[in-house]
């Protein structure tokens, strides 16, 4: 199945086997003792992402962590190329950067580049629609409780001055043939979007520049993004710079059960503006793999692993274990129905969104406080 | 010959029949006509390099010349990477498109890609030292003359904020195909490089995007610069604005002969900084074609064409014709010998850099007249 699978940042196909992904991107797999290291220096606490292993894999976060024990604190970068309204999925590396800025006191760069998409030649998307989409995603990213002393956004056309520079020294150690296969590209691909790499590799070196002197880095992100900085690592070494470290995430399954979530198909997505009739008939409509009748459901149980319903509250919606176990029991023994677990993560996701968007408007207001232009 | 011969920013090979050069690009010769058509225009007078063919060949020049009947002004747009010191050479855009702004009103873009050397990969060039070269570069510049009121210079990495979103939008119509071969590209070439023909494009439509309506430009570019502008032409369109018209110039040959002088062979060329013993050492080194004593060149007379001392009057150091004629019909009779003729030569060369260090010394305090800024 594995060797089916394509996972880069244009495409994700395929029945994703996580941890051959890990292996071939060369990523190590989070265990049991890295998670106690992690929730040590967290102060005793720990992530339900990691916990779950939603969070499965990192990238020279151990010697990220041997820093901050010797007092060398890391910084944390993190974003989103706006394509359209946010969808639940996209809040999975804001998430744990949140929680990982509290418990670490670390700063934080937010990247919105909003050429991505456009370069990439997303139907109807002009970079005007992208760069007032970037200002919807910040609104919704600063909702999420990032802490205004400690936290920049920018979208990469209004930043450009600070990252361009650097974005040339970075693209000077990376040839096409590097990021050919590795983003799908072919000779046929516009040049902006074969440049864009370099963008996005700035951010994890930035503050390096901005202090003159090396600062640890951590990327929370998804896996398909790896490649980025799996490509420019060893070109911000060669300049001088920390090889940044990273922490990678499972994909939110589709509501469909495909392995992620899409933002281009909208019935198989939960949209942060959807509203309460929107979610309740997406969710009546996912798949659950119960069995074809209640009779049977009760008689036989139903499979939590590939439950759209179960794997949204272990994703997003029920941070506490003995509670999600519980979920996961009832869908086993099939105590619990298709239609009453829907009804119940239907208000679960309405609750969500709408505290979300009240948030949104308040973050609205203090927007200025986050965003960082030249 | 020609089949032989490279002419792209990189790379200039083999001996250049300059005529096949402008059919290959698509470009078209100026002919007597079309220079009177200039002439009449610019109030009765014509540039020297213009009259003698060292402005050879323009595209959509006409259509400009047309829009400036009607009363749509142009503007001009030209410019010079940073790699070392300037030499002569470099000076041939600048003299023109100063006349131009001149005798047409027009205002002026200048263009310093203090990248695009770094990311050739120039030995020894670090962005630091390009950034140097590049404020040294504008002195010398200003020096020529330009209108403070019409004229903006900017270096690509302090404007990359108004460029790299500009470039963004063009680059999206650039693949990788369309611009390999033209530039000598390979896979192995890095992605910085490979977009950086999208910055360079942007100022040919630059004046249109920010006065909200279409504006003519006019280019004025040493033939190997073409291709940047060939290339984005139709991708500029596409964005809704005028492709950019250009006028192409022949190379000043270097003093060994060879068709074109290298900032990179430093005794084959005159650098602005280069001393009177210098200037005189390089003057007496260069080739004439004269017969190998002074009693055959007195029998037998040389050729002016190949001559690079006549070629330097031609193109830099003798404006008015007739005298231009006499040193041509001197050499070709025999009469001037190589000793005397590099002699008057070396002194022009040095009176003319005298003057233009001084007027660079005067640039140095106006700069910021000039300069624009992210």
């Amino acid at each position: 199945m594995e060797r089916d699978s394509v996972v880069n940042p244009y495409e994700v196909k395929g029945n994703i086997d996580y941890e051959a992904v890990a292996k071939r991107f060369g990523v190590n797999l989070i265990d049991e003792k890295f998670k106690e290291r992690i929730r040590g220096l967290a102060g005793g606490d720990l992530h339900f992402m990691i916990r779950r292993g939603i969070y499965y894999a990192q990238r020279d976060m151990g010697w990220l962590l041997d820093e901050y024990e010797k007092g060398n604190k890391f910084y944390l970068y993190t974003g989103i190329a706006p394509s359209g309204a946010m969808t639940l999925g996209h809040l999975i590396p804001f998430q744990l950067t949140r929680w990982l800025q509290e418990k670490f006191d670390a700063e934080v760069y937010i990247q919105i580049p909003d050429e991505e998409k456009f370069l990439a030649k997303k139907k109807g998307l002009t970079l005007e629609k992208a760069h007032e989409l970037s200002y919807d995603d910040a609104a919704n990213i600063i909702a999420m409780g990032f802490d205004k002393r400690k936290t920049k956004i920018f979208l990469d056309t209004e930043y450009a001055k600070t990252l361009y520079k650097n974005a040339v020294r970075v693209s000077r150690g990376i040839t096409f043939s590097m990021i050919k296969d590795a983003f799908g590209f072919t000779n046929e691909d516009n040049i902006g979007r074969i440049f864009y790499t370099s963008m996005q590799a700035v951010p994890a070196f930035l503050m390096s520049v901005e202090k003159g002197k090396n600062v640890p880095c951590l990327i929370p992100l998804a896996i398909d993004q790896d490649v980025h900085f799996r490509i420019a690592r060893d070109s911000i070494a060669k300049l001088g710079y920390y090889k940044p470290a990273s922490i990678q995430s499972k994909f939110l399954p589709a509501l469909s059960g495909k392995p992620k979530m899409s933002a281009s198909e909208s019935s198989d997505t939960i949209y942060l503006e959807d509203d309460e009739e929107t979610v309740r008939k997406k969710v009546y409509k996912a798949f659950t793999g119960q069995q074809p009748t209640a009779e049977l459901q009760r008689e036989h149980g139903g499979n939590p692993d590939i439950c759209t319903v179960c794997q949204y509250y272990r994703f997003f919606f029920e941070p506490d274990d003995k509670k999600l176990k519980d979920i996961f029991d009832a869908e086993r023994s099939g105590s619990l129905l298709a239609g009453e677990h829907k009804k119940d993560l239907t208000a679960r996701i309405n609750k969500y969104l709408k505290e979300q968007r009240e948030k949104k408007e308040k973050a609205l207001r203090v927007m200025d406080d986050f965003m960082v232009r030249d």
